[in-house]
């Protein structure tokens, strides 16, 4: 794609999401001329092995960005809203992970099956969006480009790796002690920073990020938001139940959407995702083929299967999405992001 | 109640929903003279402790239902179908768990509190629906009585024992294999009778029961037409999509429905459903209240939450339906209507 090769920071290179960037980026063998990995000053000084390597993470520091020309942000909100100015004051081009720019007018939220368009027009940082969004619009997308979109109602059925490795690390320790009949105790679930926790081993919990007062919580605004400014539908209908299960990684999503147009069968609808990008149709109900996190789970694309016309609505369909939230759903997007940003020249290499 | 009392037979005695069942006669003091447990010959001379005293657990034959005056069934759909006629013939008022007769026309299928009235026209047989329909029409009923109901799209979160005791073993040995890192074997779920098997720990499986040629589910045209038939409503549109996960007991739904009146709010809709029967309103997001199967698991209610009006329709509106399948899906509901019966003086005392 180029034979230019780029001065990379990881920023959040020892959570979930930057461990799952360093894989993608030794899997794409992505342009890297000198690689700095960042993190919180807490994780500091860890070892990590890159392209057979050894690389010393360090803390992420204004200074950090002096001669990088890509940084890809996963480190969280905060530390997004600090360090990504300073980064882009020093010529840095952003792909950042987290909700901290989003919904920012100036700043494109991509999916580059979607819009890698929208990239033309950045200013230094590029959002990647929601994990269960991404998903959704990679899935949609063929849709409106046949049949137009007028309303999407989705339910998610979302893994513990979206809240990182804490996360993680307490739903096993939970099911363990509930195997054997012991309490479970939480801390983390269903979101670090509010005031109660429950046990997810076994359970599904409809909470994902904190309550609005609309009654929705951030996570389904984020679906709904971001939704209408990737695919350009001001006017979408969308709404999101967002539920978190004790899965380690995967996002499922049950779809319900309505065409603009009436009439095309769900054969049609299917025929439309097998040739679209990124789409993997598993569409074989006789044979039991259908969308799995136990088959989907390290793999790039989206997973799309049970596709059935609505009984009632002419216009009216159902589908199931299934993809893995560390990759598409955050760090191969990004990464993706950041080979469409190359492969358009749009990042000045600075040395 | 009465003072009467019955002669009792259930029948699927040692099944997972058969345990409830006895578990519930017990707690809700059933006015019971003799009681007979039954099962398949499989599990015949096992024995059950009832109100302290032992019982032996006899093969179901059709003279086993001589001189009984309600039996309850629970041991699948060609036992119901076997059985069920032979003991009407011999003058006893069957309630079927199963899905055998449920769409008969000459059949009531019953939820208390939304059509105790059909029970009226029995004609010995009284259907019990199934899990995923009861908790959604306790929602819905109060609903449907305030505003009318036009449309109800739902996504089901299902528990494993809603296919058994063979399902939740299976379950819990394969997440024991998981977490030590072994292969998870798979000969039960998502259906055991079909076809090919899967993981279900740590998985969400998009398949309750075998697909039809329309490409839904038999679990999701249950939901659907059984919705349409307690509630009297043929033309409600209906849709659903149905999804196995790895909890062992308790299902979760969430809901998107459109009334027929525009303009309810949801503080509303929810003071309608905190006055409604069987219904335990849990919808405080401030608090973090909300239905979850840890804490609505063991309880007889159908617990609603997350309450919210939708963003775009005046009549549309997101909720979160959660109840015990064993229980309120089953057990509970099954010696709900024989109650029910025997308040309406519907059951001739055969001795």
């Amino acid at each position: 794609m180029t034979n230019k090769s780029y001065q990379l920071a990881v920023v959040g290179a020892t959570g979930a999401v930057g461990q799952q960037m360093l894989k993608t980026l030794e899997e794409r063998d992505f342009p890297i001329s000198t690689l700095k990995l960042l993190s919180s000053k807490r994780s500091a000084g860890k070892t990590i092995t890159f392209r057979g390597q050894p690389y010393t993470v360090e803390e992420a520091t204004p200074a950090s960005f002096e001669g990088i020309d890509i940084a890809l942000f996963s480190a969280g909100g905060s530390v997004s809203k600090a360090l990504i100015p300073e980064a882009v004051k020093r010529g840095v081009v952003c792909v950042d992970n987290t909700s901290a720019f989003r919904m920012d007018k100036d700043v494109p939220l991509v999916v580059p099956e979607v819009n890698e368009h929208d990239l033309q027009s950045h200013q230094g940082v590029i959002a990647n969006p929601n994990c269960s969004t991404i998903q959704m619009v990679v899935a949609l997308e063929p849709i409106r480009q046949a049949y137009g979109l007028n309303k999407v109602v989705v339910s998610t059925y979302q893994a513990v790796s979206g809240a990182g490795l804490d996360a993680v690390e307490e739903m096993e320790a939970q099911t363990k002690a509930v195997l054997a009949g012991e309490e479970a105790s939480a801390s983390v679930l269903p979101v670090s920073g509010d005031k109660n926790h429950y046990q997810i081993a076994f359970n599904a919990i409809p909470q994902i990020d904190l309550f609005q007062e609309n009654g929705f919580t951030f996570e389904e605004m984020k679906m709904i938001n971001e939704t209408k400014k990737i695919m350009h539908l001001p006017s979408l209908e969308v709404a999101a139940t967002c539920v978190r299960l004790p899965i380690e990684t995967g996002h499922s999503e049950s779809v319900y959407f309505e065409t603009e147009k009436s009439g095309a069968s769900a054969a049609e609808v299917k025929e439309r995702l097998s040739n679209a990008p990124g789409v993997t149709l598993q569409d074989d109900p006789t044979n039991q083929v259908y969308p799995m996190v136990t088959t989907a789970v390290g793999k790039p694309d989206v997973f799309v299967g049970r596709i059935r016309k609505d009984l009632d609505r002419d216009n009216g369909f159902h589908a199931w999405i299934v993809s893995d939230n560390l990759l598409k759903g955050a760090a191969w997007n990004s990464v993706q992001i950041a080979e469409s940003l190359i492969k358009l020249n749009l990042i000045k290499k600075q040395a």
